[in-house]
């Protein structure tokens, strides 16, 4: 199985890069090869400080990067020798199983959508993360802001996503999907979320638990899987990440709290693209790239595409 | 001044809003009227047992409650002797200065509607708390749930109405508006959000500053008043109270998470409407029924209401 990797993505990248790559090996098997994509000249000489022999993994060199300033569609477009642009290209061309960056998300979203595309069926992808919970395996939240104009329709298939990852990467066994809400009755809501209730009520591809509440999050009383709006999705997550610099700085010190760091994720796939996609954090440090690169891993490993694929069909 | 309280209101009245009188007349005056409106046989006698002489307020008897169950604006058209429709009556023929009620939201702000109604110009009300900030006095977030569905023109209205909001009556001298959304840019956002930015960016009704996203919450570095609809303010609300309650549950104590304790806070002004009326939180305890108290009686010695009035005219 070769995993490519976006050497040059994130803000402390290639040192940050280079130590997930690391990192990683430790965990990985002979099975698993990773594809190392940018700049040689810029992260061979790490890893060979590290006195890593190169037939442990692939290199592969390019000369331009993406900054976090560019237009992500018209950099996708216009250099086609970032680590980036390469990296879609030999994933397009199956030289890859799968593909991990800490870059812009912008271009990799951009990347998505004009290289290996959207599976035939899905309205939107989305992309998801977990927020840890007191009580259980964490919530899975989607979309945290891809779409931030949803319709009932892509709410939906978000149900049917969320629940494919939960159940198949997230070890879930029968994962429970809410709608957030403003209440917990299926009258309450906006036309979107009221609408979209009408669809997953006693539908038969995911198990709909309901509405769920702002203060239904970080707990697994009643729901696995959140189904949200990008808009929304994406300010319940920050809001989230706030906390944990709230506790930070007033000296608050707790294993829970801890799991709010999001500095440590290792990032979210694109969920409902014909690849394995993962994007990581842009201040991701050595063991979010770790963790970004083994859970391309499980993504690859799991057939999470196919299993979209064959949901979609 | 007449300060109208509904003694039947909120899950531990008449307890809890006879508790709330005792601690709101140690810091009113004589000026400061309390109008208490109840069934008289149910909260007097728990008056009397605390020596409280009558003449220091009026008491108004009512026969009929609204329950949490009912359906708020059939219970408010039909029980025309209920503790809430009385109270809109008496503010409506101007025998009371201010409402203030912790029962029923939603026929509070059916009363609000049916009542004393929307101030002329003003498309829809809405209601604001205020979130705690480590570093200032706070966010003050509308609306927080009466508005769902919002229009961009909405959303620019509460600009003006949290703004005249946070100035008169919560005491910031230049209030900085900011626009909820997911990205800092004025192209961030979903379609409601960008054409707010629109609206809002360069007008000279209230001082915008941009967008703010989840992370910004919490927090007086950018912004004093964030603007939302009411489907993502009611779900940053309840995800606030949220981090309080995994805070309780963890053990953690501090000083500025006891200030994310809402059973403490004395509630919302229905921002927008033609007299002064305070919504309590349901779960109001002694505290919060006295600081509702003060509240109604801060937003009225404001003249909040004629402010907005002025505003809009």
């Amino acid at each position: 199985m070769k995993i490519g990797l976006d050497m040059m993505g994130g803000d402390f990248a290639p040192a940050s890069t280079v130590g997930g790559v690391l990192l990683a090996m430790q965990e990985l098997n002979a099975h698993h090869t990773l594809v190392l994509i940018g700049d040689t000249r810029k992260f061979k000489p790490l890893l060979e400080k590290n006195n890593r022999v190169s037939r442990e993994y692939e290199l592969v060199h390019t000369t331009q990067s993406i900054e976090m300033g560019d237009n992500p569609a018209k950099a996708f477009a216009q250099k086609t020798d970032s680590s980036i642009a390469v990296g879609y290209r030999l994933l397009q061309q199956g030289k890859l199983d799968g593909f991990a960056s800490a870059g812009s998300t912008g271009a990799m979203l951009v990347g998505a959508h004009y290289s290996v595309k959207t599976i035939e069926g899905i309205i939107r992808p989305a992309i998801a993360t977990t927020l840890p919970s007191l009580d259980g395996q964490g919530n899975i939240i989607l979309d945290i802001g891809i779409n931030p104009d949803c319709r009932p329709d892509i709410l939906y298939q978000y149900g049917i996503l969320g629940s494919l990852y939960a159940r198949h990467v997230c070890g879930f066994t029968n994962p429970r999907v809410g709608l957030l809400n403003i209440g917990a009755e299926e009258t309450k809501g906006n036309l979107l979320t009221r609408s979209a209730y009408e669809l997953m009520s006693g539908n038969k591809e995911f198990n709909f638990a309901g509405n769920v509440e702002g203060n239904d999050l970080f707990s697994n009383a009643k729901v696995d899987v959140v189904v949200a709006d990008g808009f929304v999705g994406n300010v319940v997550l920050k809001e989230a990440e706030t906390f944990f610099t709230i506790a930070r700085k007033l000296g608050i010190q707790h294993d829970f709290i801890e799991k709010f760091n999001f500095e440590n994720y290792g990032g979210t796939p694109i969920l409902g693209i014909n690849a394995p996609v993962v994007i990581g954090h842009g201040i991701s440090n050595d063991v979010a790239i770790k963790n970004m690169i083994l859970q391309t891993v499980y993504v690859i490993e799991a057939k999470l595409t196919e299993r979209i694929k064959e949901a979609f069909k």
